[in-house]
């Protein structure tokens, strides 16, 4: 990756950001970090803030003065800070607008301010709804969507290609499946994971456990963030990131339990939804990505025994998200 | 229409708002209308204001408070205001987020706090972007947005489709071609009008005249979106509205000359697209609204030539709109 100058990663701390910045510097690119902290974690960057090639900025997505005093000297910019929750998106609906949406003008607007090459942007296969096509096709049919997360997704990938149009940034936009991993902390296995560490004879479990996901290792989906940044050469790119496999809540359950050592007594909430604007299915078709050569090295069995491997010798995330 | 109860209209003194607001006042609607009168404009609402069933708001879509006041006792919101000038777009990016993505949302949260039951919005055959289907349809491939204006109306879309979807509204989107007719103040027939008023014997195109559009008359576009609101039953209900025609830009500047009786030296700018974001070529498929029983009364032609006279008899709206 020696033809980034200068890579600026939002959301540094987080999740998938913070494995984003240790693999950029691992490949000796050197990486602004900017996270408002909300939700990221200072721990997840313990490394990184030992090597000279990073600067750790924190800051907020709604301050544009800021966001683009921070980016300047950058060439990419990797734009993963989001409000990731899709679940509760209904008890305030502000939050998706402000933090995905008006967020992603303001990286935006500061990226062109900095005269930015390339723009990444972690977009989510939610936006496709409720498809009827699967496998999934990135130019599915013209989707409804069916949650506020789903919608500000949408929103910001639709200014990510006007601005690539308008202003001559070439644009990258990642609908991602679920992702599981290292510092992984929120999702299904976070949380089932957190209620059997409380009670590990029963188990909760929203809907009625045949929603059919499909899941993707963060290592993996770093691999083809980069994949694409080098090797894809339009004007806007988009990219499904997922594996060419699903799973029902039902297996990723007996994995988890199975690594744990448990055999809880599992209640369903019931209904097809685990929650409004929840997906009963989702499976993208990744033939684009893949196309370039990208596959990924952990199927989706392999990524969540990783995810409960990680969350066990990494209790301190439970504490943190209590906080 | 006797369904309704009454009406909330967003940019009531504008375009299209304000021959909605005549035609629901004849059908005995009671109406509120609102508008920042930014291009609206008093004299459009000369009649409604005559009438007791009208109360006509001044207030903005930014403020949150005074929609929500103003919204009391609504039943059915139709969502028209917007900013509409696609071609100005990359000179002031802010634009389009703020008065067209934002104020939805504003406009849908006064929805849900005053319990509305029916929300229609005003969306665009832009956002089709540059697609490879013609006629295009609703459920067309997933498009790539070319315009600040086009990517800020798809986002207001999926907010109105995650707001039904998560708060049981029931939705109604509506993907014009452009709209002509009565009180027709922004568009290329009111560019020519006011080139030839200024300078009969030569006339600036942008582009080559070879873009092919689609127009619909402002009276049709009305039918339809009354015709929807009555007829159609989906949570979220999505329409194409426009002709089953289209014209080139040239065939346009032919009509409007031969009603104005000018005879212009023709100058173009030359290139594809009118400007950037332009679409080349808009057409729409509008068999979904047809199958309600809708047709249009007017062809393009008919249309056009009808702007034209609107334009001759009330010259005051360039004086307006120099202002």
């Amino acid at each position: 990756m020696t033809n980034i100058r200068r890579a600026f990663v939002t959301g540094a701390a987080g999740f998938i950001g913070s494995n984003l910045v240790d693999r950029l510097l691992r490949d000796g690119v050197r990486v602004v970090g900017w996270d408002n902290f909300s939700t990221g974690q200072r721990r997840f960057l313990t490394g990184a803030l030992q090597n000279g090639d990073f600067d750790l900025v924190q800051g907020d997505n709604l301050d544009l003065d800021g966001l683009t005093r921070a980016m300047e000297g950058c060439d990419v910019v990797f734009h993963l800070a989001a409000n990731a929750d899709v679940r509760f998106g209904t008890d305030h609906p502000r939050r998706d607008l402000d933090q995905n949406t008006i967020a992603t003008w303001n990286v935006l607007e500061a990226a062109r301010n900095n005269g930015v090459e390339k723009f990444a942007f972690s977009s989510t296969g939610s936006i496709y709804g409720e498809p009827d096509v699967f496998p999934t096709p990135e130019d599915a049919p013209f989707p409804v969507q069916t949650s506020l997360y789903g919608a500000s997704k949408l929103a910001a990938e639709g200014m990510v290609e006007a601005y690539c149009e308008g202003f001559g940034l070439q644009g990258f936009v990642f609908r991602f499946v679920s992702i599981l991993g290292e510092r992984y902390t929120h999702g299904h296995v976070f949380d089932f994971y957190h209620q059997l560490q409380q009670h590990p004879d029963r188990l909760r479990v929203l809907g009625n456990g045949r929603q059919r996901k499909s899941y993707l290792y963060v290592g993996d989906c770093v691999n083809a963030i980069l994949a694409a940044i080098e090797r894809a050469d339009g004007r806007v790119n988009r990219f499904n990131l997922g594996t060419d496999h699903y799973c029902e809540v039902n297996d990723s359950i007996g994995w988890i339990c199975e690594t744990l050592g448990v055999q809880p007594e599992i209640e369903y909430a019931g209904g097809e939804r685990g929650w409004i604007g929840d997906s009963p299915f989702i499976f993208l078709d990744t033939t684009r990505i893949r196309s370039l050569g990208w596959e990924p090295t952990l199927d989706i069995r392999q990524g969540v025994v990783r995810t409960v491997e990680y969350l066990r010798d990494n209790e301190w995330v439970f504490d943190v998200r209590a906080a």
